[in-house]
């Protein structure tokens, strides 16, 4: 399977942000890509799929440690206690990762294409939390509500933390968030 | 611009679902709508710019009537209220529409582009519904957080109504979605 190449995703991933970033995503190439990280095609296709891959590689983990925070909170947690574990979980994955999402988002804002992708991440993440609150057995409609609820709560957290000039812990603005969804569905 | 041709809209509209039901939505043609319409493909373009539209042409009415019904909500109503009196009038919209709703959806389930198209539609009506909100003094983020909280209660209501095998109203739906997202973020 040829040699092995010292961290060899990271520095694919590190090269084809830039380029996205400096020519589009459009316009750049796997070749280029490969060449820029010092690497052959051939190391760039063992490690993603395509060149769309490169940004959205993540989602698994993402989704991954958020239904492991929601499933290991408390047995008598409430269900916003678990959707809050699980956006703590959430925090967690971004931490030291605030340039590279910031330079991510850019590029996918400027592309229809991945955009409607990142939709749909976002609505396979509220599927998998509300199959994991159902599993610890909160019923039909409330589990997909609350779930929704907590990917609203994502959703605009991390707008705010990617907005930001500096890294910093996306946690409290999580926290700040579903504190203010509380109370904007506590008053009606 | 030719004659006029009686209710030629709700008739492409019509011959448009059967013929994607009936074969799907990619092998059906504008030709053939035209023709199950009894009416000519200039007609169809002068009603619908492509084949999708016909699908998605009713999305700028149900973000009208959501917005008005937000904006008349009284002074005095909170957020949620607000965000109630929105949902109430997207009810309105869908009065009678339930056939129609049952096979449209069973049309964009089967097509990964039109389900793109479907979220995008969604998170525009998000977007709207925040702004109105913003516009009746609601701060960011709970303006974004409200309006979000407000579409997942759309999106599980809409869900079980078209499920449904019967015509029926979609608000007494609407409202227990609102109450129940409203007791799963309020035991927190």
């Amino acid at each position: 399977m040829g040699r092995w190449e010292p961290n060899a995703r990271g520095r694919l991933e590190q090269a084809a942000l830039e380029l996205y970033v400096e020519r589009g995503f459009e316009r750049t190439t796997v070749a280029e890509i490969a060449e820029r990280a010092g690497l052959t095609e051939r190391t760039f296709f063992r490690h993603f799929a395509d060149k769309r891959e490169v940004l959205f590689g993540g989602s698994f983990l993402l989704q991954q440690h958020m239904v492991d925070g929601a499933a290991a909170a408390p047995q008598g947690a409430t269900p916003l206690e678990a959707v809050g574990a699980a956006l703590d979980a959430v925090g967690e994955v971004f931490r030291g990762r605030h340039a590279h999402a910031r330079r991510r988002q850019a590029v996918i804002a400027a592309n229809p294409e991945l955009r409607e992708r990142e939709l749909i991440k976002m609505t396979t993440l509220s599927a998998a939390l509300a199959e994991t609150l159902r599993g610890r057995g909160l019923a039909e409609p409330a589990a997909s509500l609350a779930a929704e609820a907590g990917i609203a709560v994502f959703h605009v957290a991390f707008g705010q933390w990617v907005a930001g000039d500096e890294e910093q812990d996306m946690r409290p603005l999580l926290r700040d968030a579903l504190e203010q969804l509380r109370a904007v569905t506590g008053t009606g």
